[in-house]
């Protein structure tokens, strides 16, 4: 599967936007407000980042205060997510999401316990 | 730039090559024992995972004992890491190395400061 995107957990997606479309050369893909996030991804041609910034308390919020912005996630591309799902969980991986769920951009999602992978939060993302 | 790479900080490199190349799909692409580290490369099309796990003391095994197994950083490859520092610093972002070093893989490196990056280490990585 080849990596979708790495999220990236911010109090500040304006000014990080500014800082890594300059630093990394990458360009603004797509902008939403959604489930209590400000989202930008910034497509730098072989992957995106997608900065979450929470405007409501909730699990990201949560995150931030407990561990301070960075790195939250990494996620890949599933061509049929029911599928990498069900073969996650015969490998003893746990899902976070037993059943893909809607996501930004249009995307279905699924997110993949970060204990049985040995730190990593890992989300499949189907177009 | 393009994503080259993201860092995963590990104690069991073994195990998790075994899950991530079955569980998304990935090809080991290269072993080496670097700087007190065993370090894998997964392939997985559009970048690389690389595992690395400390065999002696050193600032990987302190992250380990601190912030626990996961993600540790993400590299982008850079036409000129010279000039990709310099630039950095134009944008008043740190660098851990202000020179580039020689990394694992054949490859010349230089981490960026978290501090200055919204809490996200960056690498930059040129063949």
């Amino acid at each position: 599967m080849e990596i979708h995107h790495i999220g990236v957990a911010t109090q500040d997606a304006d000014s990080l936007v500014r800082l890594y479309t300059d630093l990394l050369d990458g360009d603004v893909a797509h902008k939403e407000s959604f489930d209590g996030m400000d989202i930008v991804f910034i497509d730098f041609g072989s992957g995106y980042f997608e900065l979450l910034e929470p405007h409501s308390d909730g699990v990201l919020s949560e995150y931030l205060s407990e561990q301070g912005p960075g790195i939250h996630h990494v996620a890949f591309q599933a061509a049929d997510i029911d599928a990498a799902i069900a073969h996650a969980e015969t490998l003893g991986v746990n899902p976070i999401d037993e059943t893909p769920r809607d996501g930004a951009w249009g995307h279905k999602v699924a997110f993949l316990h970060p204990g049985s992978l040995g730190g990593v939060l890992v989300e499949f993302v189907q177009h």
